[in-house]
């Protein structure tokens, strides 16, 4: 079939219409061969190919998979905060896709962090959706230029494993739109995924893969997706509501082809919805076909673990570097502690578990470039007691090394797809290690790895460097060296607060739920939007990370562009004799407003590396979006006219420029009605007036007169004014209707 | 009309029934005079009567009522926990009520108080639904016992005053059960409250005034309540709708009886729902007839202001008291400093402002009882900037005196029905005063007037005492003499935690609410709830207060007294030389639930008056609601089996004794279904052995074997058995077939 006649589903019967809507098995699309539809695989990703086994084996193990390289997964990608980088990764992945011929990788999942302790946090990007989206994207518009198809997960709310098939999500709107839809609907904007993954839960009483306002409202109706959605597998409970509510492809198939069918003949599903959804199969079909007709590709195995590195390198945030104790001489005398040193955790558990091409540890990469250290594992990765032996061999290599860097973190039995953390601490015995090493070396640097973050409040202060590495992936021995050696300085900033205590976390208070819901209590206000906004003290701020370099903020200026737009510039100077990277990071804080608002939000970033002594100008432009909120009266965002406050720097809390503009609004108002208090008649400006006659009416003694009192005026304000008789009796209906009457006359005036 | 006769509403008009539901003016039941229903007046409480001179005098100012005795509003008489003390307040108010010819005083109003920055804080009783029930409840015991009414208000989750007439709550049902009914739960199926008073708010998108299922299901079908309801005055918006939800009365009225009227005629209201509501005022005004019918009663003016003096000695709380400062030796050279000792602050502002019988000053009583010292008010009362001569002259008087005794609060300005605070502190001049006055003098003992709590964390390591004494009715000065001087201990515990910051309560981050709802996202946290569980500092905890006595808890004892109830007991002995009183508290902490408990809640209390030297024995029963949550599943309560530990202690944080009881629980257990996890199969009783025979199923090849990999494992147990085509394909639905037809067949054969 050539490409001018390429299938559609017009040339369908509907038994293929319906087998279209769910996969041929666990990893591929079903196909309809003689119509030209091929039955093509998709994986797992998101932080590179999971080509399953599972099909070709029989095995049901979901870590039997085919060698690929493994990125960073998304905690350290998005600590980067680099989406060029992350795009590159992209396509990286993709030319693995198509040596392995798979169509679609799954992923990117942008989730936000609820709450750190969150089963899969290490795959997923921020506690900020602004962040999330804006780095999240480079994958999906890295793969995609390679004509392979992304699956943007899991749409939405799919914030924790506890109970996950099943719990209801309950969540504001408003917290919908600003915190939990954004990285989504920046993604389906900028970059088009070909496909979207629905979540296992429910959003407020209705799981995602049968919820029409979700998959066919705000995402196609909205947001103008224009690709398919297929479900979380398992995630689709029964065919004919999904496809009813929008959702393309059920994964894996429950072999229920029939059912559809049936539904479509008795009427229960639209002719035309089923003709969408199956087209939306064809289509992705028809766009898979190019890079999947390549044949005998083969990837640059070295080049993508190069990839991996770099992605490595700007993933770790340096948390702490009292005494400039990092970077390390690698002609010192160096005890290197910690089982994760020669054993990394370089990934997370579950659905996005990989085989790597090759596996470099730290210890590996040190006898690679022949630096000496004396080795102590320290600890065991299993959860068993802690070994004396263990300890006084860690502690005796310590004494009389210059530096002590111990590599603590969570095992992998600690975070995983599939359960939520109960902790936000390392393994006790790290701790006492840490502890029993620092009293016998004071010169302790703490490498961490893990996936989600970490408590370092019990023990930072045994440490005087913390390198935060995250999960690093399969190039993460080479790049740790990088770093810690000074050959690169570090870069990432964090992209999730560091609580003191997970008790701090608001979200604590409902979570994870009970009796098969979850109710989102906190609203907006998550992570740095609650430490910020109510003043608690972190550990370590959003967007917070430290360099060997040290940078210059200056000529900061932010100008208004247009009703309800700005523009921000500012100069940053490497002040340092180092090479290395900045982040500069834009906060809009809004002034006084009709709703609780956050102190402010991150709107805008951009990543400047700089050569010692360089300088460079950097610009952000803030669209109307910046500085809206999603108004639940208005059904929309709204921007509220007056000052909003622009900040310029380098975590949500090292604050170095401050700019304010004066928006117009966009001029969204309610109309006055009965309900309306009297402070909101008076404060409109078609309603004041109205109130000044009626209290002249009031005077004049043709209407009643409104009491005065200082107690009577405050009860008045907010007062609706239906409620007029309860002050003044029968006669209080007239002033109700003088008001309404005149307030009629006044728009009906207007509105012609 | 003689008893025997005494109308109904088989007596009266459709006219007559619909008259009934409204007022007759704006204090006055609407009568029937020539068919002997009287149309009685009912007026304001809740601390004393508020007989309002508006009728009579067409004032509109709230503040003009006839004089009647001050008690200490509910903020300081909960702090008492002296329900029987607070009866004998109720009787006296019912006293003054036969002479007014009031038959129902509007009160007490048992809100809990959500954020202590609540505009009717000042009020309402506690955070603590127990206490607040178990406190309040002598109010309406006390003035009922005399033949008059009450109303307990505002019925429900009245606690904002911002956008108070509009705004939703939206409230889980849990917290509904748990927090914000119990206290009138408890009041109405033991005391019986003549009428309620619906509040002004919705609750989950509904009018407390429309809300059949919270005016007629919960309070009438499930709690037996045999009063009537009535509208707080202006929360009735339709009258129809009202009737039908079970509002009986309208207040003040809107003269709309003809609307009623036509409605029954047009079938939207249900004749028989009328007469029942019609019927309901009857019996009021028959209930009322007795002690309306007493001519010429006078009551004894000097008794009740001695009873409002006791229950002002009750309510204050002593929060520090270092170095033994208080008592103080009248014959020291004492420095007194404050407005608010020359000019008390005694009530709060709104609908519950009295006109006291009299009224004497802190300064007035040392005057009567010749204590000679010096004055210096350090400050005004307005909310003016501070003038540095008050300042310098409270110094000079600090100077050289034994003691400061500073009397600091909250201006009327601060604090009234009719809008929130917005701050916990206290005016920053008078902060500064007594910094200037500390440091000339360290003996500072603070005297707080305040409704609702105030924060003493910026100021308190200024002061070596800090007497909280709320507002103290018109007896207050006194009281406060009695305290201060040592004839009286104080004796009060806090009814509400005293937070070191406003940012660390729960609730503020949803507080006052947006865009017309609050949602209640806390849950059950609300006040030591919330800090207790999270392990978070307070100032002061809930329950806590110093005494001038000593007391030790001793032999303390739990026992189980049935399935799920259990009994303690606990001597208490004082063990210094003054006579005084200490309140045993009980708290319940329940071990492992399916549900996020609070960490203990107060489930029992008991105040002992003991003499030098003396002891007594108390004991507190625990009944099944001591240790039940609300189980939104079972749609009930529920009590689950396992371990629960009984607390005895003198504060939620001052616990001296524990002991633990094993409860069988109440057997509730939700049926399995194809949602139903793998875990909750192997957990059940009945499912645990039909998964054992899935799996020899599975070993003899029968059925599909299950993957066993640990992964799997722990997928499996959180994955409802409905999914298995997820893991298994087609073969996964034999599975759930097989364990759903089993089930079948068990609970089948036991049904029968």
């Amino acid at each position: 079939m050539s490409e001018n006649t390429l299938p559609s589903v017009n040339d369908l019967t509907l038994e293929e219409k319906a087998s279209l809507t769910s996969g041929g098995d666990a990893w591929h699309l079903q196909g309809v061969e003689d119509k030209g539809i091929p039955g093509y695989m998709i994986t797992d990703g998101p932080h590179g190919l999971r080509k399953s086994l599972a099909v070709e084996t029989g095995s049901t193990d979901l870590n039997d998979s085919v060698p690929a390289t493994c990125f960073p997964p998304a905690a350290g990608l998005a600590s980067s905060w680099n989406p060029e980088l992350i795009h590159q990764v992209g396509q990286a992945m993709a030319e693995e896709c198509i040596q392995e011929k798979v169509a679609v990788i799954l992923g990117p999942g942008v989730n936000i962090k609820r709450n750190p302790l969150g089963g899969r946090c290490f795959e997923y990007w921020s506690e900020d959706p602004y962040l999330a989206g804006h780095t999240a994207v480079g994958i999906v518009s890295g793969v995609q230029s390679k004509g392979v198809g992304t699956s943007l997960k899991h749409f939405a709310v799919n914030n924790q494993e506890t109970d996950r098939l099943r719990i209801s999500a309950n969540v504001s709107q408003r917290a919908l739109r600003e915190i939990y839809f954004p990285a989504f609907e920046h993604i389906v904007k900028t970059a088009q995924p070909w496909t979207i993954m629905c979540a296992y839960n429910q959003i407020n009483g209705v799981h995602a893969s049968q919820n029409h306002w979700l998959l066919t409202e705000v995402l196609r109706d909205e947001w103008g997706f224009e690709g398919i959605v297929m479900s979380d597998w398992g995630a689709a409970h029964d065919r004919v509501a999904s496809l009813n509510a929008g959702l393309n492809l059920e994964m894996p198939p429950s072999f229920t082809d029939d059912q559809i069918v049936y539904a479509a003949r008795e009427g229960r599903i639209d002719p035309e919805q089923l003709d969408r959804m199956a087209q939306g199969m064809v289509e992705l079909a028809n766009k898979s076909r190019a890079a999947m007709s390549i044949e005998g590709y083969r990837f640059d195995v070295d080049a993508h673990h190069e990839v991996a590195r770099q992605a490595a390198v700007e993933s770790m945030v340096l948390l702490k570097n009292d005494d400039a104790i990092l970077p390390l001489d690698p002609t010192a005398n160096i005890a290197v502690i910690g089982e994760f040193a020669r054993t990394p955790r370089y990934q997370g558990g579950g659905s996005s578990h990989i085989t790597p091409t090759k596996m470099t540890s730290f210890l590996d990469t040190l006898a690679e470039r022949a630096v000496a250290a004396n080795f102590a594992p320290g600890f065991t990765l299993d959860l068993d007691e802690q070994d004396p032996a263990l300890v006084a061999e860690a502690v005796e290599t310590a004494k009389g090394a210059d530096v002590a860097l111990m590599f603590l973190g969570l095992p992998e039995a600690a975070e995983s797809e599939g359960f939520d953390r109960t902790t936000l601490d390392i393994p006790a015995k790290q701790v006492a290690l840490l502890e029993a090493v620092a009293a016998e070396n004071p010169n302790v640097v703490v490498v961490l790895s893990n996936g989600s973050v970490v408590s370092v409040h019990p023990w930072a202060n045994n440490a005087k460097g913390i390198l935060e590495s995250w999960l690093l992936g399969q190039a993460g021995g080479g790049a740790l060296a990088d770093v810690i050696f000074g050959e690169a300085s570090p870069s990432g900033k964090l992209a999730q607060s560091v609580p003191m205590d997970i008790n701090d976390d608001p979200s604590m208070l409902n979570w994870p739920g009970e009796e098969g819901h979850v109710d989102y209590g906190e609203g907006v206000f998550v992570g740095y939007r609650y430490y910020d906004t109510y003043g608690k003290e972190v550990d370590y701020p959003f967007g917070f990370g430290l360099s060997y370099a040290t940078f210059e903020l200056s000529d900061a200026a932010v100008s208004k562009t247009g009703a309800n737009t700005a523009s921000v510039t500012v100069t940053v100077t490497n002040t340092s004799d180092v090479d290395a990277a900045e982040t500069v990071q834009v906060y809009v804080a809004p002034g006084k407003a009709e709703v609780a608002r956050p102190k402010h939000e991150l709107k805008g970033f951009k990543k400047v590396f700089l050569k010692a002594g360089e300088s460079a100008t950097v610009t952000i432009e803030l669209d109307e979006r910046a500085f809206a909120y999603w108004s639940e009266r208005f059904n929309d965002w709204h921007v509220e006219a007056g000052e909003y406050t622009v900040e310029i720097g380098t975590s949500s809390r090292d604050i170095a420029a401050k700019g304010v503009v004066t928006l117009d609004g966009d001029g969204k108002a309610l109309p006055l009605n009965e309900w309306s208090t009297f402070g909101e008649w008076r404060s409109d400006p078609v309603g004041a007036p109205i109130v000044e006659a009626m209290h002249a009416k009031g005077e004049s003694g043709e209407l009643v007169k409104l009491p005065d009192s200082d107690m009577m005026t405050m009860f008045l304000e907010s007062m609706p004014i239906n409620s007029m008789t309860t002050l003044l009796g029968a006669s209080g209906k007239e002033i109700t209707a003088f008001l309404l009457d005149e307030y009629a006359k006044v728009t009906k005036l207007s509105d012609r």
